[in-house]
């Protein structure tokens, strides 16, 4: 299928976390359309499972949503930073625990309809407890989670972060996979 | 979790499908931060089943991302629209399918740590084939594929739409426990 192709482009906000541009592009065969794009940096998620099978959720306020949310640790990619470094860092300062083990599960865009936002998840495993490092405007609090438990919070509508669920449901059908060999 | 604190509010943009507006908040014990926060509408997405457990993806051309990306079909609430409603009309919209029984899966925010927009995805069953009704802007492609072929398009990547991620992975945990039963 043929690209869409800008005509204008116009820079509504450069901020901390995000742009915004207004583009009006070109639709082959179908005439002119304005596309509002958020731009972000893209970021690291990371699950992270303990010996016994525990997944380390977070649990931390958003106020983009005004509410507390269980999530996995996450966090924006630096620039040029390999997103499992990214991934294995945000562990590091929001859970306090490092990883022997980091591997690649999904890459996935959160909302291509208006954003470029691309994160990149991955699994951590052989964790020791160090200490977390919060950033100055950061409250999270640790939860060790049996997976079936974090699972059924899923089912409860208790856990609605996207990006811990695609990561929880890629541990269940990993463990499922696994068990069935 | 006490919440963080609205002291200002900047409108920076309101547009077709988001608005943006940058405050300044106080956290509480934690000082003053900026919070960036992009507004949507929210969103219905739809996994629909047919007779042969065929799942209908359709293809598209993204110009934030700018790829042609593999997706359930899935669109903007209209104001007032109860999500059930609005996943089932761009079924039809954007498939041609009207669904006799729509039923919740699992809503969700995309991206809590910088917007609002919160998708609520639903299982379609009973599907018959009338017509599309593709908006001026819109070019959709229909692939009904067999469950397993598009969990396995996950594993190799080629699936990378963070809602239709969620929507094949909880399709496959169900079948998974029907299965079991």
């Amino acid at each position: 299928m043929e690209a869409e192709r800008q005509l204008t482009s116009r820079r509504i906000y450069s901020g901390k976390i995000l742009a915004l541009r207004v583009d009006q592009v070109a639709i082959p065969g179908k005439g002119e359309a304005i596309r509002e794009v958020v731009e972000f940096h893209g970021g690291g998620v990371i699950a992270a499972l303990d010996e016994a099978d525990r997944v380390l959720l977070i649990r931390q306020y958003r106020y983009a949503v005004d509410r507390e949310l269980w999530e996995l640790p996450a966090g924006i990619l630096e620039p040029g930073e390999p997103p499992a470094i990214c991934a294995a860092r945000e562990l590091e300062e929001e859970t306090g625990y490092r990883a022997a083990r980091v591997e690649p599960l999904c890459s996935f865009y959160t909302t291509p309809g208006g954003t470029n936002e691309m994160l990149h998840l991955f699994l951590a495993t052989g964790l020791t407890l160090g200490g977390a490092r919060l950033e100055a405007d950061e409250r999270i609090e640790v939860y060790p989670t049996p997976l079936s438990d974090a699972l059924a919070m899923i089912a409860r509508g208790e856990i609605v972060d996207g990006k811990t669920i695609i990561g929880l449901l890629l541990l269940a059908s990993r463990s499922e996979t696994l068990g069935r060999r």
